[in-house]
């Protein structure tokens, strides 16, 4: 059971950026975004106003910046050369002005650095100088989105996470359905389901697993009856009604890695309008699954939809593209969508959800997490998708 | 009971927005930042790869830029004159392209535009190009960290939500004490705790009661036994054990308003040793309560309380500052820290969490959340701060 990106990984992930920044002829690096400092280090940070930074000096050895309070849980953690640490933000002398000494120290003027952002930036209240006041370098090479690039293939270590994120997101969405019952509230139902899936979760995989996310969890937010019309509507602890329509949503963390899983769910019946947009939305994820193919753009995956819904007239009914890839974070690029022209790849994985939204009467989307294959997909998600193993009895 | 900002003092902060504006000599302005478009508009939205931006034209009137999918809810919600949306993000014609539209028909071309950021952005996949590409102006002004200090001194509603936050923290806190016994894992006694906190707050506070965060909760986040000298460890499931030292955290999002609680409290029993550094932080927290007074600077507090471990001899014990403001945002500026010299204002909203940490023993933080008051400081968490109310039996 794997439930950790071995070392060797985030090593060998190292090395490919490596390559990418000698691709881009930069003797060096500044890294500040904190989901790709996790990816090439295993450090996993809450950002706050204590500024963080990796730095790729001209020999590769790596370093990670951090505030003083996250030293030791660095130097356990994550797979670096060298930690350094600062007192405090703002401190008495900035936490910038120790990055420039490690900066000086390790070589970094006169060279060619690449950057993903010219300094530190948090909304938690912190204020520092840019990179380029620092140190006199050779010149700074924008190497933003590079790592986010890196990340659109999966690892088979990936996939395996994501796939055990996916067995307790379907603990989750279980309860939720068993729990979905008329007068029973939004909040009372997904805190029950996500409690109990989370405990087991816990308990059989033992102290190993770390979540670094949230664990299992799912949620309505708030789209139930009629408010389910709006996408992503927030939490309203809405009770439930006989035939509401609800939209679901379901996932866990697993020492990063996300999965989605979504389901239109009716509670304990469901009319013949609400089946008819419920048939809409299964099919038109269906031509989305069938369009998915190496080699073919994100664009015409969203294509095949947008054909499915003009065919049925239910255009006016859609608020937002199909899909997108899912890993570390919930959302990540590349997207199903018109104007993404980028290539499908093997070892991409996708969530596919289409959605149609109908004022008064609610919202209709599944999601699920899908695997790139060599020649099509590998459903990740396992729930039923059909309507009448969705109606919560 | 007030559980929500009115919409005249939503009013109230775009005039006083505007007149900032006024002072930096803009005509107009674009923001992006979406816990300031918030405070701004009370319009609430979970960043992703899509854009929002919020435009004040040269007449003062607003304009929201939403995704399509969150147009109604924009409509229904947000305290704007204006709300337009896009299709989709990246889309055929991007949707930087529908906001240059819209300010060049809302007339910011020549004029002088004050900017936050110099366009949106995200992780999870954004790309697009900055404002200065879409429009000509007379000139752009920078108004980072405008309502970022707007947002420094609450008002009387926001301090009435940040009572409520904190009610419901007690109570989550307090179960959590209840719940903590030798041989429970630490997920199973945070998710017990939280879930019972969140209904009840729920089921009291009725429909009206938006969280725009988190809803009750209560955690560990880790810190228990030795791993608790890790002040921001993460989640571990430990199972607790007799005399183990505990840093606890509790609170609740009230329409988007926080709070913070953190006890430090030991399971069953305490021995001579911890009670020792038990009583450090306690009266270490007792000096930044006397030292916090409108007119003095932040510094002060943090000097006052380095003055006392100096004292004590446990300066190497420490590793951050006292506290820091908190509001829509769980860490806000200005900090309680030797490098911070803004000046403590009445009405601004305070936590005080002067900790120390020893290596295989424990981490020793209570953090209460405070309001500066024309004369001193009133605790507007309540829980109690002494040790033998905080042995868990």
């Amino acid at each position: 059971m794997l439930l950790a990106i071995p070392k060797e990984e985030f090593k060998a992930r190292q090395e490919r950026f490596f390559e990418e920044m000698n691709k881009k002829k930069c003797d060096a690096a500044v890294i500040f975004a904190v989901t790709d400092i996790f990816y090439l280090t295993g450090f996993h940070f809450h950002p706050t106003e204590r500024p963080i930074g990796l730095a790729v000096d001209p020999n590769n050895e790596t370093h990670l910046f951090v505030p003083k309070l996250e030293h030791q849980h660095a130097e356990e953690y994550s797979v670096v050369d060298y930690v350094h640490s600062y007192p405090e933000f703002p401190g008495i002398k900035h936490p910038m002005e120790y990055f420039k000494e490690i900066l000086k120290k390790f070589g970094f003027e006169g060279k060619s650095v690449g950057y993903d952002a010219m300094g530190y930036s948090s909304a938690q209240g912190y204020r520092g100088q840019t990179i380029d006041k620092l140190i006199d370098v050779n010149e700074f090479v924008s190497l933003k989105w590079v790592i986010e690039e890196m990340r659109f293939v999966k690892s088979d270590n990936e996939i395996e996470l994501i796939k055990e994120s996916c067995r307790w997101g379907n603990l989750a969405h279980r309860l939720l359905q068993k729990y979905t019952k008329v007068g029973f509230s939004e909040i009372e139902i997904t805190s029950k389901a996500s409690m109990e899936a989370t405990i087991a979760m816990v308990e059989t995989l033992g102290p190993d697993y770390k979540p670094h996310g949230g664990t299992a969890s799912a949620i309505f937010r708030g789209q139930i009856g009629p408010e389910s019309a709006f996408p992503h509507a927030v939490t309203q602890h809405v009770v439930m009604g006989k035939g509401c329509t609800l939209v679901t949503g379901a996932g866990a963390g697993v020492f990063g890695y996300h999965s989605e899983l979504e389901r239109t769910m009716f509670v304990e019946e469901v009319s013949k309008e609400q089946e008819k947009y419920f048939n809409y939305i299964y099919e038109a994820q269906e031509t989305a699954f069938d369009a998915i193919k190496p080699g073919s753009t994100y664009a015409s995956v969203e294509e095949a939809v947008q054909q499915y819904y003009k065919n049925e007239g239910i255009t006016e009914l859609t608020l937002h593209h199909t899909g997108h890839n899912i890993g570390l974070l919930g959302h990540e690029a590349p997207f199903f969508d018109l104007g993404d022209d980028r290539i499908i790849e093997p070892g991409m994985v996708v969530t596919v959800e289409p959605g149609i939204y109908v004022n008064g009467l609610g919202g209709f989307r599944h999601s699920d997490t899908v695997l790139v294959t060599e020649d099509g997909i590998e459903m990740l998600t396992y729930y039923p998708r059909n309507l009448e193993s969705l109606i919560c009895k």
